[in-house]
């Protein structure tokens, strides 16, 4: 860029932001209540009040946890950022847990059936890109650990995203006919260190995405492990999860380049 | 970021831009002779008039064909940027080909003794250290294919370098005692359908940075082929080189935040 250029941004941009000047975030959140057949589902909805019209949305889903604080902060992060954000609820109202044998059996309960998971994780993505306030040619999905692997799932089920990331996922291998179905460009956060994803699952993930020529990018954070981006990573008891502040750092960075690049 | 925040930045950098409104680059570039026992080299030193003052330097590392102007012309890239760049000369004065099996035979006579090669690529960090404009504490090395392999070296032999960047390079897995000299961060560009680089070596290569504990990441782009950021890579008949725009322009940002992280 010219300094001529950079300077007319920037003469634009400061006064936008002096418009703003006296503004702080203006976070505003929504239970949002859905049902998937007979279950409940309860998520939650985030904007910023600062920003006015129309803007991108992100779906994020939670970790096997379900939906807690942090995937709520995340999204309220996001709406800070300019984006709505739709955590949304892959489990039933107030299915949330720090008991890994409970996470398991809920989030076993939904990948066992790619249908049921598939279908379940779309219809958060339908909320969204429904909402007054969102541009629905502009919507993306990001996910974290379980999460990370739903929203793979729904780009292997063609789901309308200009882009989905993957925070340490647990990247299930797209089929052929998945992999064919994507329309998003893919982000992925992993750890060198995540010892719940084999090296072999990580190849035969990122082969299958070859073979479709999918637009994808995966950054291997070196010494990172398992729910690297979570700060509470480490409390749950569980050998392997822990909190990487420098991974967490660059992958957050990333994925906002990212989202301004599938959004531009 | 709040908006009181942005505003005061964005007013400095406005300011900032608006004194250099009408410098366009001013880029210099400057042949420099050294020599390697009985071996004269020659690089190429670039930097931007349009600065003023000391700045971070790094030296750039061709690929095998030799220091020719793809090289040449990603230091100026750095110049434009802001940096002092030194392109050095890996084989000798001159030595630049378009042939593959002449690019392989000079590229083997350097790798062939690691003592050679990092002695060799060291003498080149030295002349950008001892530069008048260089903050010699604020110095880094990227390096191209062969280039990136170099940079490596540079970093297992203790160089004190903030960070090191490969594109495409050939990833030479690092010795334990290598590991342990270690002191600047890696950044690593590697295209997922680079044919030249087994997933093994890749492995191994992750490994050994582990190990040792190094502040690494790794940036795979789905499909891109050896030599990505080279747009002129598929014209030397070789098969498997092939240029990627996307992952070129991803990886050219990727570092450029790098090296503000490690600059700051």
């Amino acid at each position: 860029m010219t300094f001529q250029r950079i300077s007319r941004v920037l003469l634009t941009a400061l006064l936008l932001a002096l418009t703003f000047n006296a503004a702080r975030a203006e976070v505003r959140t929504e239970a949002v209540r859905y049902q998937d057949g007979d279950t409940v589902l309860q998520g939650h909805l985030t904007w910023d009040d600062r920003y006015q019209g129309k803007r991108p949305g992100i779906v994020v889903v939670h970790e096997w946890w379900g939906l807690n604080d942090y995937a709520k902060r995340r999204a309220e992060m996001l709406a800070e950022l300019g984006y709505v954000a739709f955590a949304v609820d892959m489990y039933g109202v107030g299915k949330n847990t720090e008991h890994g044998d409970q996470a398991k059996t809920w989030m076993q309960q939904i990948t066992a059936n790619i249908d049921t998971w598939q279908r379940r994780a779309l219809l958060g993505v339908d909320i969204l890109r429904k909402h007054a306030l969102v541009d629905e040619a502009r919507t993306a999905a990001i996910g974290y650990c379980f999460g990370g692997a739903t929203v793979m799932q729904m780009a292997y089920a063609g789901a309308d995203l200009r882009g989905v990331v993957s925070f340490h996922g647990s990247l299930p291998p797209a089929s052929e006919a998945q992999a064919k179905n994507i329309k998003a460009s893919v982000l992925v956060a992993h750890g060198s260190a995540d010892g719940f994803i084999p090296a072999e699952r990580v190849a035969a993930f990122q082969a299958a995405l070859d073979k479709a020529g999918v637009d994808w990018e995966m950054v291997v954070y070196g010494g990172a492990r398992h729910g690297f981006t979570n700060p509470d990573a480490g409390k749950f008891g569980i050998d392997g999860l822990a909190y990487d502040a420098t991974a967490d750092a660059r992958s957050w960075e990333r994925m906002q380049e990212f989202l301004g690049e599938i959004f531009e």
